[in-house]
């Protein structure tokens, strides 16, 4: 900071080398969603608080919701999150949408909390939702999506894994156990970060005996060919989805992983973690999963529904450090520099007329001798500066100078936009 | 509604169609702006309050500010316009920054109004600003860029004009008048929505005698003759500024209207309006001007800056009014249909690994007959349905319709890919 004032704490300000970036990632992003057939929506930023009351989880709710009461005596909320602004706006046209839904919004959220690695308080984030389908199908086209997305990015397989499971797989397979499930889920989703000797500690905290701390050490020891023996809906679910995904370009990048569970809000079947594989880096990227009942409780249609978010901090960290973001490169365009004060006006309506086919940024920074112009339009990224003094007006031409090898050329005035589309 | 939740006043959802308008919209500014060799940039929702108590105008800080108390006890307020951010961005860094800075963004913003034509409570605004450059060249660059932006959407010249004016010509006009300017300023700006009587009488009430009113009267006849022959530098530069786009193809667009306000925030130049000619919606689109003391009064440097906002709400009823918005049109891409269950899996794999060269929705609604899913793919706005069967699968091909024609085509797999994205 140099004096004035700040950026509210845990936001970004965006300068132009950020803000390529970030439309770099958006751009992957919209065109991988719309190659399957999903559509773009938008949303307001400010929700009324109702809408988060019932249905986000606790911790957003009462720790980092935005709300506040607006001049109106609402209560309000700025979104921490989209999915229930998406169930609000599919419930509101349900009867007029054609099924199955394919929806995706690339939008900005706030939550308050301690700004850090990987979470900021204002952060971006792509939405990917499938509503209306049922089923492997649309649950495979969901994963193959996420992970058509990371291939856009240049993520190779051994840098991302994609963990699946089934909301009622441990459900189903923890059925008889007296301790509460919700606890117990928050324990296995924390495990890897714990010691073995910690993690069996709290195990016997939450009051597991013998038999029972058994039983999960059996439930984490599932894997494919175990899934097949076990006699439960969600357990044949998962095992056709694997061997559906088998033949897929997805195979390697998704795996079954019982200990994942994504918190208890939405989720009623599939549910998966998208994570990093650097050593340094092992954590969530994103996550998603199928919340069937979540559209008909909002007072909707019975929908079934799968999708996922991807949050825009912990992606661009994962990008970084597996060096994937693309390099600064040269700015396409021109730099027109001003050799003659005199001609500034003519030069500035020729660069007009140039515009609508080539992007042309016209000289402004007063009488600064021509290295210096050079030198600027070089700290710009361009590659090409036109110059058009006394003797190019004599002549009818234009000179082009590269940057790159130093070479300058003339160029006729008469068909010049074409000549320097061609070097676009 | 069909129930549910509402969406909070004077916002809007954006259901696919609306998004499709929205983007269009955006991709015509970012075009424009690159051409000319402007940057974008991006910046947070939520500012600190202290931003806008001294800059922003009185109007928006006391009436219109979604403004209220973080969870830390920190006084914050949703953006209710972009220049205050802008500034405090360049003051930040106006040390690395190389001048002149070119900076575009296209973000939403809020103000607490009541809802009505033009005027949402929360709007998406483009801002285009050019901070480092003073004098004509930049005033005309930022004129020819709005003119520019008009004519990318296909508005042609007697669907708008801009009106321009420059702030200290009304200063030196009336320096010598008892009235408070400020009164007189907004009187002036809303003289086109009265009548004559009401007008004259308006101008008694703020205490104007009659010599004083004559020179009001003097002051709106000016015209670019009779500004040639004021002593004031305003008049001059705007002469020259006159002048000079007479020989652009903005010239056509833009004209001198004394009358101009634009209210007395940071203005300390060229101001100017953009206005549609529509009988029945002659109202501002959008404005802007030179803010020349801005940058220094936030503690940055003495930067001059010019630029102006257009706001989506007011420009897309322009566009609506001038039937200007481009129609439905069919949807690129190929619609997946199903005709046997079994072959499910196996085309939801051929259609992922067409889907890097052409965009593929696959048929996901159930067992449905095949001339409600063609109906369907209709209804999504595609003109190609892929097929294929048990025959198409032993023959090695896929089959694809055409939905304008009717007309039914083989494709052999081998190059599928290049022979859809032909179509495309």
């Amino acid at each position: 900071m140099a004096g004035g004032f700040s950026a509210y704490p845990g936001t970004r300000d965006f300068f132009p080398e950020e803000m390529r970036v970030r439309q770099w990632m958006f751009d992957c992003q919209q065109s991988v969603c719309e190659s399957y057939g999903y559509e773009p929506y938008g949303a307001p930023i400010l929700e009324l608080m109702d809408l988060y009351r019932q249905k986000s989880s606790e911790e957003i709710v009462n720790e980092q919701l935005y709300s506040f009461i607006d001049r109106g005596e609402r209560e309000v909320a700025i979104r921490p999150e989209m999915t229930p602004t998406v169930a609000r706006m599919v419930v509101a046209r349900s009867a007029r949408l054609q099924r199955p839904v394919r929806w995706y919004s690339i939008a900005n959220f706030m939550r308050y909390e301690r700004p850090g690695r990987g979470r900021l308080r204002e952060f971006y984030q792509l939405n990917v939702d499938l509503l209306g389908a049922s089923g492997m199908l649309a649950d495979a086209e969901v994963l193959c999506l996420a992970v058509a997305l990371m291939q856009s990015y240049g993520a190779r397989r051994d840098q991302f894994v994609i963990r699946i499971n089934h909301r009622s797989l441990y459900d189903t397979f923890f059925a008889d156990l007296s301790v509460d499930l919700k606890l117990l889920g928050r324990l296995l989703d924390k495990r890897e970060k714990l010691t073995a000797e910690n993690f069996a500690r709290e195990l016997k905290e939450l009051g597991l005996d013998d038999r029972e701390e058994a039983r999960v050490k059996e439930y984490l020891d599932l894997d494919r060919e175990k899934l097949k023996s076990l006699d439960s809906p969600a357990a044949r679910e998962l095992s056709i989805l694997l061997d559906y995904l088998g033949d897929t370009d997805a195979a390697e990048s998704v795996v079954f992983d019982p200990g994942i569970m994504r918190g208890f809000d939405y989720y009623t079947g599939l549910i998966f973690e998208v994570n990093d594989c650097h050593p340094e880096n092992k954590r969530a990227l994103f996550g998603g999963g199928r919340y069937d009942a979540l559209l008909k409780q909002m007072g909707g249609p019975d929908w079934p529904a799968v999708g996922f978010g991807m949050g825009d901090v912990t992606l661009e960290n994962f990008l970084r450090s597996h060096d994937l973001l693309p390099a600064a490169g040269n700015r396409s365009g021109f730099f027109f520099a001003s050799l003659e004060a005199e001609l500034d006006l003519e030069n500035q309506r020729l660069a007009d007329k140039l515009r609508p086919a080539v992007p042309v940024e016209f000289y402004l920074g007063g009488r600064s001798k021509f290295g210096k112009q050079l030198e600027l339009a070089e700290k710009k990224g361009y590659r090409y500066v036109l110059l058009r003094g006394s003797t190019e007006k004599a002549e009818g031409n234009v000179a082009l100078k590269d940057l790159t090898t130093g070479k300058q050329e003339s160029l006729p005035l008469e068909g010049l936009a074409a000549a320097l589309k061609a070097r676009c």
